[in-house]
């Protein structure tokens, strides 16, 4: 009865068996067949041409996907409760070799694409001001909601006619597009995204996600960084077999629904108390601290989100059945 | 028929079956009770109070680890065939923000204590030229020398004269501790050592290194680091499983004795062949183009190694039974 | 009749006739007899033993001084007007290796003890957060605000409390001392001050500021990091002489006095205008744009800081009758 | 009497003059009339359009040339007695965020193509291994060699087959065009170089080096490095107004050909003792410990080189009267 964050649940069984399977003798590194074939798989699924990296980390694909596109001395244009500056520890700082991250407000966690522009626009055209050089967005977003492709489009407008990239971090896309019901490449490259981080991990996975290039000429370099980074696991192979598994069967979109499912049931109950649209598998609600504490003494885990807020996390192997008790709960408080 | 390089060999199935133990829901990143359980693990193996970190690279584990000993406009001591120098891709100067690796000769790629010595004295104490803050020296090293506890303590003597810190990449600290058949605690702090790279990865590994520090002091600030070079991963319970199962009835002694084993093999049977005595799990050997060709022809594969020198590496999964076709195949020569 | 910037005013005569005199042979570097005199010259300035690094930039004495008390994956705490934040290109994040300013509000660009506690308190004190290690005030502040002694001591208990080094930016130090009538001592290291960019460049200087440390243990890897940095000039004997020459007589107090008081005529003539106190030597006021059109068309020239805002900066070789005009003119408006 | 070095010399006085003469009130940074003009003087000395930045310092000119050539995952191929190896503090690795200084051996410290490309040859050419970018020449060498217009070439020739940038660090530019009575332009971009570091501090200028860019596009972002690395200054002026009177009727070329000559009084007082051809001003001979006594013993100053040898010297203010009794003194030895 954990609703603290999916990224602590158990790993698909489908996973675990590929691991198996993968467990023959092959070419280190990313030489192996596994991680060669994954360009392809992701070029099919995307319906274009795409670079694909494994990584251990959301957090690693985030910043060499930042590194990528910016250099030391410029900035990347983020919202002020993203993932990117407020969990990882400082990775971009590190990855980027010094950039700055530029911190904007905006409802539930996304930015919108005037804030982008005013924010670009303000900042003096003189050396002595970092100048940006990139957008990230988290899709889902922090607070579970969705980008839909014609507002990520129209961020990527500004960005083209400013020159900036654009970087998704989709540590949460499987929930955006199971959300949106929409194609991979219409979220994505279609929109103007040049690069992609693909989240498994929090759906089910285990230790592998993708970071994807749709701007292909950004890839090059990525390789020598990942591997610069610590990145670039021997036994590569393994990181791959997680991913091709995610993918063979839509697996990755069934769990996503599965947890926006979840999600919803909890929103159901709690539809006076949400602080947001759930639009993904996370719930944030009004809850004041006596109500948290009833909760946890019936058992069930949660993050407090500030004064008098909670965080409700579902995640891919949490059934109907398994929620269904906390929405009650809810629902009696 | 593969001597390339233990890192590509298969997994023990003993850690395959830890993942499927630890498929449990827990505490993301290393607050689940396998991570918490390191640090007692590795305590009692080296009869000493140490912190481990998981990390899923050697290159990781080295990198964090210079970078707790060196500030960014310092330097690192190491052989100039050492592993990271020529095959990190420069990730000591990632990690470290810059930091110079100081290259040093010495036969079959060790370092001796009158060459650090001598480096160290030759280094003007002035702000102009980088001065060292650590070595790091290789056990086994890259052409398969062990480094004997006494002639680690002969290194750390200098080290501690000159108030440098010691590490050891012990991507085969394995098959140097069953090839001496010392104790781990006798080939490292005891001799002075502050951080080691423990591999496993190599010897029959998935995913997991360890990252020991013996000097505490110095594994705060890395716990941070890792974090921040995207090496804490959400489920790290898994790697956590790796290691113990390593550690379980000395596994990961068994199978470097049984990789070590294998060389000895080859060894015996290319006596007059040897460029180094053969001390791990790795055999340097003359061999000219036409006979690299013959072995090949007959399936074996391996890496040359300059001109008319080749290098094999025995891992271990292979058994006598696996391995005297190759010992034959070089006697028939 | 520019009142742009005091960083583009002449040097003081005394300043160039030092160059002449130290244009002898001497030691390169910083091992010149001047040089080797500045922590004699501040000691006594301060009435404790300091350490005094030269530098050409503020921008250097700055960061260099975060550098030191700040790892890379930790970060800085400033106002987001701070000139460490706005005007330095990023350079913080370049000498610290990446580490990330933490910004705060505060009218005039000042911090307040409350707000840097409640900064730190909302940090949570795992690793995926950017953890705090000092604190950068500016005295006198961007908008021309000073820090009283007790100020920056209530500043100072949070920074011991919390294990925070405390900068103060003095690009106008001189202008907070000479505005305060206090003594150097008083509004640095007896307030808990740690390194202090003792600015001159904009106080009538040429190409020299001071880095003071009162903290010694700070100042030895500077050092090197100077000399990293490529600011550590062959012939020091220049920096220093500029330097000696502005402590003579205190003509850096007199310099300071001298646009204080410039200033303090502009402020009496915009009484009504004003959009802060006028403490030190930079005036910011209410004026409409065809009031500033009509200025210009005077001949005076100053910044538009937002709309319908103006900044007006004085500085030290502005007699009263040279500022008269525009306090004239602006009262006329 | 000092043949230390000649960065400790005294300053040429018409570059005092030029600092009065550019005491006016002006627009700070590099916005000055002096600044501006730079391009256009440069590019005249040139025979082709450059852009030409002022810094402090040649460490900043050098890495600020190396980070616009190469990435931080990348190398810069030198000597391995190069200023930007030996006595730079690790500069190079701090501007460029870690890039590694890939060092190679040759007769003077001057590189051969030959060595060049065989160094390109045996980088493998994968992720592991650095790869470089870019490849740094000094001129004069570091032991007062020259490069003529013709090596530089064969140099150059083999950068642009294997994609590398060409920088020459010419900390002695000036002694080199003196020596070979070439052209700048034959000595640069004709031969291949991309950016050269001019320098005019060991010339008998006082605080400022030129950085001059060949090609262009690397011009752009060094702007914001400049500014990024404290190297902005405020009153830039001062800088420009050195650097042109240095090239106001070729002072620079005087002042070089001065220490030339001085040089070749000793090299033909020491012609059996001399350890290289003496082509700038710098003569290195054997000198037996008690000999370099005798001479010290009778007032002169120079660095031991290494047992048995020593370095000697020549500055643009001394004259054959100056230098002839350190000519006579080696010749009675």
């Amino acid at each position: 009865m954990r609703f603290f964050s999916d990224n602590a649940a158990s790993v698909h069984p489908n996973l675990l068996e590929s691991l198996t399977a993968a467990n023959g003798q092959d070419t280190a590194y990313d030489g192996d067949h596994l991680s060669a074939s994954l360009n392809t798989a992701f070029s099919d699924l995307f319906e274009t041409e795409v670079e694909a990296l494994w990584v251990a980390t959301g957090t690693a694909a985030n910043s060499l996907a930042l590194a990528a596109m910016c250099q030391p001395h410029q900035g990347v244009i983020c919202h002020k409760e993203a993932h990117i500056e407020q969990d990882e520890a400082g990775a971009p700082g590190f990855f980027t070799g010094g950039a700055k991250l530029m911190l904007l407000g905006g409802e539930g966690a996304k930015l919108s694409p005037e804030s982008v522009d005013a924010h670009c626009a303000a900042i003096r055209d003189d050396v002595h001001q970092v100048q940006p050089a990139a957008v990230s967005i988290t899709n889902a977003s922090e607070y579970g909601l969705v980008y839909r492709p014609d507002e990520v489009a129209g961020l990527a407008e500004i960005c083209r006619a400013r020159g900036l990239g654009l970087h998704m971090d989709g540590a949460r896309f499987a929930n955006a597009v199971a959300s949106l019901g929409c194609s991979p490449a219409d979220l994505t490259w279609k929109a103007g995204v040049d690069a992609l981080s693909f989240g498994f991990v929090k759906n089910g996975g285990m230790s592998a996600e993708a970071l994807i290039f749709f701007d292909k000429a950004l890839a090059a370099d990525t390789r020598y960084r990942r591997k610069r980074a610590g990145h670039l696991q021997s036994k590569g192979r393994f990181l791959a077999a997680q991913i091709l598994a995610m993918l063979q069967d839509d697996l990755w979109l069934d769990n996503a629904r599965a947890a926006n499912a979840g999600a919803q049931i909890i929103a159901d109950a709690a539809k006076e108390r949400l602080l947001y649209p759930v639009e993904a598998n996370e719930v944030f609600i009004k809850l004041a601290a006596d109500e948290a504490a009833h909760l946890r003494g019936l058992g069930f885990d949660f993050y407090d989100w500030g004064k008098g807020q909670a965080r409700l996390v579902t995640s891919w192997n949490q059934s109907a059945d398994d929620i269904r008790p906390l929405a009650e709960a809810i629902d009696a408080l």
